[in-house]
């Protein structure tokens, strides 16, 4: 049997997502056997990103400065605003390069069972950043989920009675998506929402 | 686009086996999360491995002591060793409480596609424990593939001359297994070792 901190570092690597005890044993090995290669520079990067990472205070992104690069960024759009739930929908649209405003990152989304409500979330924040009189736009970014839905539901409700533009993203076949392998609703929003050639 | 502390986190958590970019951002993404949770105690557990983790010198197993518990313990049975390509199998056969020998961890096998050679493995030393006058039998516990069979011959042939008895693993159906699923080489030996009931 491994001993005591080889069982502790395997059980610390099972409880991260997508990690099982299989992995994480397959993981630790991999660690110890490359010691100098593998297990001091991701102990390094951790110990960086420990100190270092902060999340930013406008805008929920994690980045080495509060504001973020994004927010700070002159050049980015100040007219549009994405909200997404998360870091990592942040990250997507980034590497996709196909937007130029700023973001707003709510933290999660709005779930009765798991007890998340609106003051769990940066939503207070956002109705907020929404007076900047610069702001035109707002693009409610949230998965295309029952939760991900009540919650964009539930902000622009609460961003009623501005003069802001409200939208959110187009559902419907994905690119490079085949139509036998699609389900129902997504079938029928796409049918629904048929563009002019 | 994440701050590079975040970005190098990632990369070496995607080097990582099992793990692609997609999932390490996740980790990565979860452990900044988590950080007095998950982050911090993983970074220590690193530290802690990567201080206190040592190769046993008789058998290769990785402990905190060298020789390792295995070897040092006295309540083992002398005369019987186990020999496997890898410390994850011997964790296998101790987690099965199954095996009350001793472990000869050969560190892989023999391949000349990867170019590994006898010199590369712990084959002298087998062969200075297998001189040991305590010792009966050795237990071939290679993996049941070519490189892994071949690498059992070949320890075989080393051995030979000795009066010490060489076994290696039955093969067969799998206990739960169902007969469809399994392949013909496998269900050909099974049959060809049938026992009388």
């Amino acid at each position: 049997m491994p001993g005591s901190a080889i069982d502790h570092l395997i059980q610390l690597l099972g409880r991260l997502p997508g990690l099982g005890p299989r992995s994480a044993r397959r993981v630790a090995l991999d660690l110890l056997r490359h010691r100098e290669q593998r297990l001091v520079p991701l102990m390094r990067a951790l110990e960086d990103a420990s100190e270092n990472v902060r999340e930013c205070g406008i805008c929920g992104n994690l980045d080495l400065c509060d504001p973020c690069g994004i927010c700070a960024d002159p050049k980015r759009d100040q007219s549009i605003l994405c909200v997404v739930e998360d870091v990592a929908d942040l990250w997507a649209l980034e590497r996709a390069r196909i937007f130029c405003g700023h973001y707003h990152v709510l933290g999660g989304v709005l779930s009765a069972l798991d007890g998340v409500g609106p003051e769990d979330l940066r939503i207070a924040k956002l109705v907020e950043r929404a007076a900047d009189p610069q702001l035109q736009e707002i693009v409610l970014a949230m998965n295309a989920t029952v939760d991900g839905q009540t919650t964009a539901h539930y902000i622009s409700d609460r961003l009623k009675g501005s003069a802001l533009t409200l939208s959110r993203l187009a559902h419907g076949v994905p690119v490079g998506g085949e139509l036998d392998y699609l389900d129902d609703g997504t079938l029928g929003t796409a049918l629904k929402a048929r563009r002019p050639l």
